[in-house]
């Protein structure tokens, strides 16, 4: 199954067969105090060189999110999106809780863009999905609902069914939909990362749908995360995921490794052409 | 099922339940000009030195391999046990080709030892499953046979099956054998790590039996080894892989993440454990 999106000028192909997608998370002001006080005044040097920076790590697509207090996103949303496209042609991800802001990101972008995200909420499937067609747009479908996030994954499978079938219902086809599965703190609950990568396995065998996920959750509260959120996204690419959204510049080698290894990287030429890279004049 | 081996001091468990049991690799002359040299000479130093460092590396079982030009194996084969006895009181794998060796080893262990190893060749199955039954040891059984090593993991399935199925004709209960699927290079062949990991899905599947694994190979003939070999690992004890046969001193830590990812170091203690000890004075 192919998920395909673009810019105006570039295409992105999701498959299970191709090598992994990695989605930049670093345009996104949760936790970036500058970052958030440069879009509160609309300034939007931080966002390109977020972008420029991240395309150099390794990026093929750009996460955009301008959640913060003192934000009008359905403003500064469109904003970022055009700031970014003046500084790169990867396809977008475009990121926000509130519809309208969606709306107004994806009448200046000219694409198809992903849109992230929708959720098993009745209220959200009611406000998303119709934008997603209406766009004709991907859409990330998060496996929460009402309730929240189900610690079991039998019950994340039916929120990913749900969100499949109602997209179907619309007209979207199952591709548009990229399923993720959450990630969730392993030292608040021991359990959390078997539940993703059983989700993740089950996603894959009984939808086939392609996978996002934001791993880095996993390693809240522990020492070297970035130790742990490689080994992760290693196991969760074996286990389906092929589209995670993460930092590009501290997960890029183990996501080529995992490539490598799962024989999506012919040769080995991304991998060497990256060793190489960063490796210059060592 | 739990594979149980013990010196006279030390019982180790290997269960898909328990955490991930570290295997040292490093007793072996292959590729180790010095020790080769003092094996000939039958200078046992180098031997303890490297069981000690293995040890504080987080080694819970050591291979002890001697086998080099000019080195009379039968002879030298119980000395070095002896002389990794003398240092330190984890069970030992013992490791040769040579069936009399075996033997002579497996008389001055005083406990129940891990042999490594048989493969499915009829001769080989002779010569081994025999000791192993005799000195009621558990054994290591490689997927290869008179044909080499399939590149299908139906071929090294089908070995596994013929090799569990001897033993337990002999007597020898299945959770004694201990299954290596067997890593190639992966620059040399695209699907070589793909077709191991299948091997191990199927084994845990289909024979439950425990699993251990030479992984280093897959990152023959590419720059970064330890990290290739650090995701690789990840992915083979996500797959089943249970007492990998490894560096400790490189390996270490991906195997600690990998088991407190699959729920088998509670409240992450070895993790952090670990992660303080090498961070002390930092």
């Amino acid at each position: 199954m192919e998920t395909r999106v673009h810019s105006s000028k570039q295409e992105v192909v999701i498959s299970p067969d191709s090598a992994t997608v990695l989605i930049g998370e670093r345009i996104n002001p949760t936790g970036k105090k500058l970052l958030a006080a440069a879009l509160v005044e609309r300034d939007m040097s931080r966002v390109r060189k977020l972008a420029e920076s991240q395309i150099a790590d390794g990026a093929a697509m750009l996460d955009v999110n301008v959640g913060a207090a003192g934000v009008n996103e359905v403003e500064v949303l469109p904003m970022a999106v055009k700031a970014v496209m003046e500084v790169t042609d990867v396809p977008l991800c475009i990121d926000s809780a509130n519809a309208q802001a969606l709306r107004a990101a994806l009448q200046v972008y000219p694409g198809k863009a992903l849109i992230n995200s929708v959720n098993g909420e009745e209220a959200s499937l009611k406000r998303v999905l119709p934008l997603v067609k209406e766009f004709g747009a991907a859409v990330i479908g998060l496996t929460m609902d009402d309730s929240g996030i189900p610690c079991d994954a039998s019950s994340r499978l039916a929120i990913a069914h749900k969100i499949v079938a109602r997209a179907e219902e619309l007209g979207i086809p199952r591709e548009d939909v990229l399923i993720d599965c959450l990630a969730m703190a392993v030292s608040a609950d021991m359990t959390a990362a078997q539940v993703t990568l059983e989700s993740i396995r089950r996603v894959r065998a009984e939808l086939g749908a392609n996978m996002t996920l934001g791993a880095s959750n996993v390693s809240f509260g522990l020492p070297d995360r970035e130790a742990i959120n490689d080994i992760f996204l290693a196991m969760t690419i074996t286990a389906g995921v092929n589209a995670p959204i993460v930092n590009p510049g501290s997960s890029h080698k183990a996501i080529l490794i995992s490539d490598l290894l799962l024989g999506h990287d012919e040769f080995g030429m991304n991998y060497v052409t990256y060793f190489r890279s960063q490796n210059k004049g060592a």
